[in-house]
C-alpha cells in the first residue's frame, strides 16, 4: 500500500458551483482521500425525521468522479439543536453542576441513552445509503472525542448510569463497602442508589470512588463508538476509524480502538505545543513555529498501536489555528516535515485540516490549504511536495522497534485521582520516559497493559504503571532484556489501594516501596555519580542488587539482570545517562540526539528530522531549519 | 465660560446641622458645584410609592445658599430593598449562571424592563420636583454603568430581550444563521425561541452571536439611558450627564454620549494603574504614587469626543481609595496636577470625590477632601490651590489637535470575542497606539468610528478597527495627511467574518492581509533598521509600496503618500520611531518625551506634567515631581 | 504530672484478631494514650436508631487491658450517609452557592440544627455508656473544627439563622441600618427577614454586614461545640478535648476553648509549610523536611492559652502526609523534635498520627508509626526515644514569658472583611510579630483580647487588633513594660467603622492615625537608621513623642514610656531590629537567633532546637541538624 495525503472538506460550506473545482485543485495538489460529512447532521437532517441525502449524493460523486476516495463522518459531535427538544437532558453537566449549553460542538453526555440511540439511528441511515457506496472508501465515527473536556459528565443520566455500572461491578454495598475501604470517614453505603458523582464534596472523596468513576466514564466513550461501529459494520466494509487528539487520556483508547480498524489522530504541534506541553517559556521558545520534536512521535507510536498497526494523521495543522493561546506560523518546511514524520512512524495517510480556510464561525481563523478567498496558502506547495516524493519512496510501514514503553489509560486516572505531589501526571512521566528513549535515537513502540509478549524488544520501560497486568508480569518473567519498571510501578491494587505485601510483585526480584515522598518543582534527590531525581521518590527495600543509589545511599535502581525499578524521577539529562547506560548494556546502538534533531528509521530508510530553527548537521549531512532527511539504511 | 471645581457630597450621610458648615467650608476650599443624590433613593422612597423630598429639598437649598451649584444624580444604580420584592427577578446573572444579590450597588438587570420603567418613575418625579430648581443647575443620570461588571447578564430578561432583538435584526432564522455561518458545526436555528445566550456551552460559541450578544448588551445601556435623559429633558432645561468609568468598553459610549449633554468620568489614577492597566511590576511602581501619565490623557480626549467637546470629571481621587488591591497614597502635588491635566485637555468642571471620608460602609478607607474626624485631609489644600490658579488663566478650552486616534467599542468587542492571542484586546492595542502619540507630545483627539472628516489633522492612527465605516473611508480618500490604518485593522465583515476579496478595503491602496499570527509574550518579529512587532504580525500582500520590512523580508508597513497599514502590533520603543518618523515626513514637531513628562496645550498655554517622583528639566525650567508648569504659546 | 505520648487508632480499619498485638507494640513504643472512635459513626450507627457498642467495648478492653488509656472522640464530622435521608439539606453550601456532597468528611451545616440535635444524641448516648469507663480517660468532641473550609455556609439553614441572630442584636432594623451605615448606598432594611447572606453581591457588601455574618458563623461553631460539651459532663469527669487545626482564623478559638478543659491542636509542620505559610521558594526550601521553625511554637503557645495552661498535640505528623501540594518525608530527628518542641511549650502529651498507615481511601499516603505491611515505620523508633528522654526530665511545664502578644480573632474577621491591601491577614501581621519575638529567644505568651492583666511581662505586643478591649485598656494604663500597639490596632469600632474621635484610644497618650496606606508587595517606607515598613502603613498625628521617624520625617514609632503605636510593618530585619531595641531598653537578654535555631525555657530547662539542615553552634554545644539539645537553667 503506498502511502497517500488527504484533506478535510466541507461541501456544505460552499456554493455547490465551486465543488468541481475543488476536486480538480485537491487532485492536482497530490491528495488521494477527502473527508467529509462529520458536523453536517443539521443539512442530513434539518427537520427531525426528515433525511436529505441529496447534497451529499452529489458531493460524494463530484469528488469521487475527481478521482478522490471519501472518508465518510457520522455527525454525532454536532447534533441540532432540535435534538434538544427531544432530549433537554443531553448536555453534560459539568464538575461545578452547571449544564452545557447548546452553541458550540459536543454538547452531549456520553452517558444519554437516548441520545446514544439517535446516534445508532443516524449511523444506521448512513450505512444504509452510503455503506456501499463505491466512492466512500472508509468511515470516521463521531469526531475527537473528549475534545473540550466532554468525557466527564455530573449529570443525572450520568449518576443513574455509574450506580447501575457499580452495581454490576460490585454486586453488593457490602463489596463495594469493603473494596473502597469505605470504613475509613463512615462513608459506607446501604443501596447503590445512595452513591453520588464524585463532585463537590467537602474534601477529597474516596480515590477509589473516583477512580470507579473514571473507569464508568471511560467505558461510556467505548460504548457510544461501539453503538456506531456495530451499526456500521452492518452496512459496509470499509475501514472504520476515529480520529483522536493529543494528550487525551480520560477514555481508555485501547478499548476504543478494539472495535475500529484504523486508529487516526488529529496532530496540531504548534497548538499542543502552546497549550498542553510542559515547559519554561525558553524552551517553547525554541519550537514556537516547529512544534515538540517528540509530542507527535509519541503519538504516531501511541495510535499506531491502538490502531494494531493500522495508522493515520486525519488532521494535519497546516498553518496558524485559532484554538491555542497564541498562534504562530509554521516555519516554511513544517507541513512537509510533519507529514514525513507520519509516514517514518507508519502512518498510512495524512490528511491535511482543511482545504480552504473557513471565513465565518468559531474556526475562520484556522488556515487550510488554501486562503478563504481560495488563492494558495503556504502549506499547499509543501502538500504537493509530499506527495511527490511519496511516489520516489516504499510502501506504507516502519521500522521494528528496539525499545518499548508500557503506556496505561487506568494509571493515568489513578494518578489524577491521587497524585500526591501537585504536578504528577500520568502522561508527563510516561512522556518523559518516551523522550529519553528518542534522545537516544531508539526506534519505539507503546505497549498496552495487558501486552503478554515483550518477545523482540531489547528495553521495555514501564514507568507510572499502577499494577502490572498479570499478561504483563508473565511476559516480564520471561524477558531476556532489560525492562526498567517504575517509578510508582505496581504499588496499588485494582481498587487503589496499597497491597500488603507492599508492590512492587516483579517476578524473582525482591524489591518493595516503603514509603513515598513527593517533591515541590525546585527540590531535588542528587544521585551517586551525578544526575538527580525530581518530583517523585520512592524508598526502596529488599534483597534485589543496588544498581544505581543516591547520594545519601539510597538504592535509586534496584534489580536483576532483566527487571530493574526506577526509584524516582529523572530529570532529562539522568533518563539520558540512564537509558545510554542500558543500551550500552544492552549492545543496543544509541545516539545523544539534542536541539531538536531527531530520527526514526522505516524497514530501508533512516530519516532525519530537524525541528530546530537553524541548520545541524548530521554526519556530513547538513539538514536545514524544518528540513527532512532520510537515506537507505 | 471659567474652568471650574466641585464635589461630591453625601447630605443623607450626616446630621442635618452639620450641612451648613459644610457648603461654607466648600466654598471656601473653592469649590462651584456640589454632586448630590445618586445613591439615596432609599431616603427618597422608603416606603414604595411615598416619596420624601423634605430633605434633599432643604440640603439643595442650604447648598444653595451657601452658593454652590448642584449637581443632581438620579438613585438608579441602588434601587432600594422592596424593589426585589416587586421584580424578583431583577437582578442580573453572572456568566456562571449565578444571580447576582442585594446588598451593594448596581444590583440590577439592564434588560429588566419592570426596574426600567422604575427608573422611569423615578426620574419622572425627580425632574418634576427639581427641573426648574434654580440651585440644581446640572443632572447625572445614574452612576458609572458597568462598573463591577455590569453589562453583561446572562438572566432570562436578557435572553428574551436578546431573542426579541435578533428578531428584529434578521427578520429570519435563514438569515440570521447564514449570517453567523451557523452551518459551521450544525448550529443553524430554526426559531429565535432556540437562541440561547452564549454563555456555558462546551466550547467557544459562534463569535457573530456573541458579538450579536456584546451588540444587544450595549444597546441596553444605551436605551437604560435614554429612558431616563427623555424624561428629564422633559421637566429640565439643564445639562444631562454621565459619570463613565476608566477603560470600561462592554456598552459604546459615543452611542450613550449621543442622548447626553456632557461625558464626564471617574478619575482614579492611582486605583487604575493598580488594578487596571497593563505593565511590570517595575513600571508600575514608577508610578505607584502618581498613577500612570497616559491613562488620564486618554481618557480626557475620548470622553470630550464622547462629550461633543464637553468634559468633566465627575470624581476625581483625592488620597488613596479603598477599591484597588493596594492603595497607597498620591506623592504630594497630585491632586492638583491630575485637575490640571484635566483641564488642559479641556475639562469644564473637576470634582472632587469626596467632601468627608465617610467613617461607615463600603468605602470608609476612600480619602476625602475632609477626614472622617472633618479635620483637612492632604488634598484640600491642593484643591484651593488650583481654585486660585484657575482666576489667573483663560477660560475652558484646548488646543486644536494634531493628531486623530480612532476608537471604536464595537472593535473591542469583536477582540474580546475572537482575540486569537491570549492577550489581545483592542483598548490595549489602542492605548499603546496613544501613548506613542502623547509620548511625541502631540495634541490628540479621539474619533468615533463613524467619522466622517478629517480635515485638520496631520497624522490619523486607525489601530484595531475591525471595520472602516463607509463615512471614515470617505474621509481618508480625501485625507492628506498621513493616516496608518491597523493592525487587525477593517479584515472583518459586520458579523464578524472574513471579508473576500481579502481586508482592508482601503480606498486606492492595493493591500491585502493574507495570514495573520499571534506571538506568546516573549516572541518577537525583528524589523529592518531596527525595532519590533510583538503580539500580532499580519502577512501582507499586495502591488502598495513597502515602506518598512521586517528583517525577513515581510512588509512591515505599506501603503501611498496618505494611507498606510501597519502590519504588527509595535513594542514601546518601534512605535515611538514610527510617529517620530510619521512626524518628520509630515513637518510635524515632535518630541521623545520620557520618564513620566508630558504636555498638553490649550488654544493659549502649553501645559507641562512631571508624573515621575524626581524633578525633571523641561527647557530652563525645572519641574519638580508632581509637578505642573505652563507657559504662554 | 509526667509528659506523655500517645498515638491515633482506628480498630474499626483492622481485624479485631489483630488488636491485641497493636495494642501490645503501642505500649512498647512508649506510648500511653491512644485515641479512638471519632470517625466511627457508621460502625456505632450503621442503623438510624440501633447502637452497636460491643465492637467498641472490645476495642477499649483491649487497649485498656494493655496498659493504655483511651481518648474517645465523638463522631460528629463524619455523619453516616443515612443522616441526609433525614436532614437532606444538612449539607453545608459554599459562597458560590453550591452544596457540598456526601462522600468525604465535616458533610454538615454548623447552623442546621437538626444535625445539631443528632449530635447531642450521640454525645449522650456515648456518654451515657462511656463516661465512667474506666479507661475512658478523656474525651475529643469532633475533628478539626473548619478543616476544609467548613465554618462558613451559605444554606438557607446559615440564612435563617443569620436572620435570627442579627434580631437578637440589633433588636430592630433601624438600629442595625445605623450601626452598619446602610444609608450608604440605599441598603436599608425594613424587616430582618429582608437580609441575606452576604454572598454574590454585585460588589463587596457592606463589611459591617460581612462581620456580621463571621461572628455570626463562629458563635455556630461554639454552640455546635458546646451542645456536646454539655451533654458530655452529665455523664463523665474526664477532660473534654478538641483538636484544633493550623492557621484556622474563622471561628473564634477563645470561646470554644471556654467550654472546654484542654486545647490540643494537629500539628503537621511540613503539610502547613507547603500548603498555609508565605514565603518564597528558596526559604520554603531551607525548611522543606522540617517545617517552619515557629509555625509549631506560635500554635503551642496560642493554644496553652486556649485551653487555660492545658495543651496537648492530638496528632503530630511522624512522616509524609498526603493532603499537602507536595509531601516531602521529615528529616530524622524531626518526629523527636517537634515533640520536645512542644513539651518545652508545656504540651502535656504529644499523640503522633496516626498507628498504622491505612492501605485504603483518602489517606492511604499518609505515613504512620507503622508501614502499611506493619513494619516499623521511620518514626516508631524517635517515638520510644522520645518515650525514653520523657522519664528522665521533670513533670509538665513551661517557663514564665517575658513577652507576649494579643491574639484576637474578631481582628483577623475585619481584615478578611476590610483587607485594604491584597496580602493583608490578620495572621500574617501577628506571625511576623511572634516570629521576632521568637527570633530574640524570648519565651511569649499568646493573650486573648479581653486580657485584663499584663502584670509579670516586660513586652506586650498588639499588632492588628482592631479594637482594644475594656479590660486591655485597664491593664495596659497600668502596664509598666512597654506595649507596642500597632500597626492598624484599636482604629475602628466594634462595628468595623472608623471611630471619631480617629483611634488608637491609648491611655494618656495622643496619637490619632489619620491617613492609612496599603503598598504593593515590592514597594516600601525607608525608615531612619536603615530598616523599612512593607505592606501597610499610617499616618500618626499627635502629640505624644516620636521614638522612630521614616525617612521622609513621619512618625514611624510613637508613644510615652509604656504605650507606643507602631505606624507599619516591619520587614523581618526591622521587626529584629524593634525588639531589640525594646529588650535593651527593659534589660531584657535577648538573641538574635538564625539559620532555624530556635530556643524554649521550661521552668528548669532550657530546650535548644534545630530546624536547620546543617549542625549549629549553641554556645559550645553542636546541635546536629534536627537537634534538640537541653541544658539546666
Ligand atoms: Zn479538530
Ligand atoms: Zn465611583
Ligand atoms: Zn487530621
Amino acid at each position: 500500500m503506498h502511502r497517500t495525503l488527504g484533506i478535510c472538506y466541507y461541501p456544505e460550506h460552499w456554493p455547490e458551483t465551486q465543488w468541481p473545482q475543488d476536486a480538480a485543485r485537491m487532485v492536482e495538489a497530490g491528495l488521494s482521500w477527502v473527508r467529509i460529512g462529520e458536523f453536517a447532521w443539521a443539512r442530513m437532517e434539518a427537520v427531525p425525521g426528515t433525511l436529505t441525502w441529496d447534497w451529499l449524493d452529489r458531493a460524494i460523486d463530484v469528488l469521487g468522479a475527481a478521482g478522490l476516495k471519501v472518508v465518510l463522518g457520522t455527525p454525532t459531535a454536532t447534533p441540532p439543536r432540535w435534538m434538544l427538544d427531544t432530549y433537554p437532558d443531553m448536555l453534560a453537566v459539568d464538575a461545578q453542576g452547571r449544564a452545557r449549553k447548546f452553541g458550540s460542538r459536543r454538547h452531549y453526555d456520553f452517558s444519554h441513552l437516548g441520545y446514544r440511540d439517535e446516534c445508532r439511528r443516524i449511523a444506521r441511515l448512513m450505512g444504509e445509503r452510503y455503506g456501499t457506496h463505491p466512492h466512500v472508501a472508509a468511515w470516521q465515527i463521531d469526531n475527537e472525542y473528549d475534545c473540550h473536556d466532554t468525557t466527564l459528565s455530573y449529570s443525572d443520566a450520568a449518576r443513574r448510569g455509574f450506580q447501575d455500572w457499580l452495581a454490576q461491578r460490585y454486586q453488593s454495598t457490602d463489596a463495594l463497602n469493603r473494596a473502597w475501604g469505605n470504613v475509613f470517614w463512615s462513608m459506607d453505603y446501604d443501596s447503590f442508589d445512595q452513591i453520588d458523582l464524585p463532585n463537590l464534596t467537602v474534601t477529597e472523596p474516596n480515590p477509589a470512588h473516583v477512580l470507579a468513576f473514571r473507569r464508568y466514564s471511560s467505558d461510556q466513550v467505548a460504548a457510544f463508538n461501539k453503538v456506531q461501529a456495530d451499526e456500521l459494520r452492518r452496512h459496509t466494509a470499509a475501514p472504520l476509524i476515529h480520529n483522536y487528539m493529543g494528550r487525551i487520556t480520560t477514555f481508555d483508547h485501547w478499548k476504543v480502538g478494539a472495535d475500529l480498524d484504523i486508529a487516526s489522530w488529529d496532530s496540531y504541534p504548534i497548538g499542543f505545543l502552546s497549550d498542553r506541553l510542559e515547559g519554561t517559556a525558553k524552551e517553547k521558545a525554541a519550537f514556537l513555529r516547529q512544534g515538540h520534536p517528540d509530542m507527535q512521535a509519541f503519538h504516531h507510536d501511541l495510535y499506531r498501536a491502538v490502531g494494531k498497526g493500522r495508522l493515520w494523521v486525519m488532521e494535519q495543522q497546516p498553518g496558524p489555528v485559532n484554538w491555542a493561546p497564541y498562534n504562530p506560523a509554521p516555519l516554511p518546511g513544517m507541513a512537509r516535515l510533519w507529514a514525513w514524520e507520519a509516514f517514518a512512524h507508519g502512518a498510512e495517510t495524512v490528511c491535511y485540516f482543511r482545504w480552504r480556510q473557513a471565513p465565518f464561525a468559531q474556526e475562520q481563523n484556522h488556515a487550510g490549504l488554501l486562503r478563504p478567498d481560495s488563492a494558495p496558502a503556504p502549506a499547499l506547495a509543501e502538500c504537493r511536495q509530499v506527495a511527490d516524493e511519496i511516489a520516489d519512496l516504499p510502501d506504507v510501514g516502519t521500522a521494528t522497534a528496539q525499545a518499548a514503553l508500557v503506556f496505561d489509560y487506568d494509571s493515568a486516572w489513578a494518578w489524577d485521582t491521587q497524585p500526591q505531589g501537585a504536578d504528577f501526571e500520568g502522561f508527563r512521566l510516561a512522556f518523559a520516559a518516551y523522550r529519553a528513549l528518542r534522545r537516544a535515537g531508539l526506534n519505539i513502540d507503546i505497549l498496552p497493559p495487558d501486552c503478554a509478549d515483550l518477545a523482540g524488544y531489547k528495553l521495555v520501560l514501564a514507568p507510572g504503571l499502577m499494577k502490572i497486568s498479570a499478561p504483563l508480569r508473565h511476559a516480564l518473567a520471561r524477558f531476556d532484556g532489560i525492562a526498567l519498571i517504575g517509578p510508582r510501578s505496581d504499588t496499588k491494587t485494582d481498587e487503589l489501594s496499597i497491597p500488603t505485601p507492599l508492590g512492587p510483585d516483579l517476578p524473582d526480584t525482591d524489591i518493595s516501596v516503603v514509603l513515598t515522598e513527593s517533591l515541590p518543582p525546585d527540590a531535588k534527590i542528587k544521585l551517586q555519580g551525578g544526575g538527580r531525581f525530581r518530583h517523585w521518590f520512592e524508598h526502596l527495600d529488599g534483597t534485589a542488587p543496588v544498581h544505581l543509589s543516591t547520594k545519601s545511599g539510597q538504592p535509586a535502581i534496584m534489580g536483576g539482570d532483566h527487571l530493574r525499578y526506577l526509584a524516582g524521577w529523572p530529570d532529562d539529562a539522568t533518563f539520558d545517562a540512564i537509558i545510554g547506560g542500558l543500551c550500552d548494556a544492552l549492545d543496543l546502538p544509541s545516539y545523544a540526539l539534542a536541539d531538536g534533531l531527531r530520527i526514526r528509521d522505516t524497514a530501508t530508510h533512516r530519516f532525519v528530522f530537524n525541528y530546530a530553527p537553524k541548520a545541524q548537521a548530521w554526519g556530513d549531512v547538513i539538514v536545514p531549519a524544518a528540513g527532512v532527511h532520510w537515506e537507505t539504511l
